[in-house]
């Protein structure tokens, strides 16, 4: 078995790089300002980033060396590992999007931050989405590979 | 196959019966004041919560109808739609749950909350987290039956 999208294709590889972009996107957005700091919801979103942003590419390298040098070697241990990281990290990623996006919300609705910054905001939690989307498909792919191992 | 958790047994139904029971109470909770009108995240927490409460109690019904009556009939039709809606109505449960959170806690902080409303949003958030974590998991239990039907 080796349809598109499971761990060690050129599909896997597409998406953990698109994670690995979207999450470091969401926390140069929050990041650029120091102000973040004093809201729990965007620390929250930045520390959910510093872990996925590690984990992609350290899945995206995997991936890269095994499309362009070998066949995948698919233990179940280790897909075991790596659908139940991708899960965890896909809710905590979505926990933290929606934690910002509402956040960010509030602060517009109170006219509460100075100009620029809520749209800034406002991009980090879009992309941050798109990052959780995208580490959800990893993340369902994989789960179909494990009863066939 | 008939362990417990899955679709049919006493231990689903419990499962059930536990969602009904916390999405209502944070229904309760968010609606006893009519001010969560004024936020987002907190019109999105009772519009999640008025679907999660028929879906929970529709297939409570039905669990308990096959606990009580006869052996439950499990076709791979049925038992897809149940696992798709489960995990839908689980991820916008966690959504709902962290921006509700969020939002409370942005709230706390800039003291704009009158008093006990503040503890009852929080409330409000943690029985949302626990609805989330049970409709988790009787999607993984009925998701672990699929492969096998």
């Amino acid at each position: 078995m080796n349809c598109q999208g499971l761990w060690g294709t050129s599909a896997s590889l597409a998406l953990r790089l698109g994670q690995a972009i979207f999450s470091t996107a969401s926390l140069l957005f929050m990041c650029l300002d120091v102000e973040f700091y004093s809201y729990t919801a965007f620390c929250f979103l930045v520390t959910i980033m510093g872990l996925v942003i590690p984990w992609s590419l350290t899945l995206a390298l995997m991936d890269a060396y095994s499309v362009f040098f070998k066949r995948p070697s698919r233990q179940p241990g280790v897909m075991s590992v790596i659908v139940v990281g991708d899960w965890v990290l896909s809710f905590l990623s979505l926990a933290a999007a929606s934690s910002t996006a509402s956040v960010t919300d509030i602060l517009i609705t109170s006219h509460s931050c100075r100009a620029k910054l809520c749209s800034r905001y406002q991009l980090s939690a879009a992309v941050t989405f798109l990052s959780w989307f995208l580490s959800l498909a990893s993340s369902l792919f994989n789960l179909w590979l494990l009863p066939s191992l």
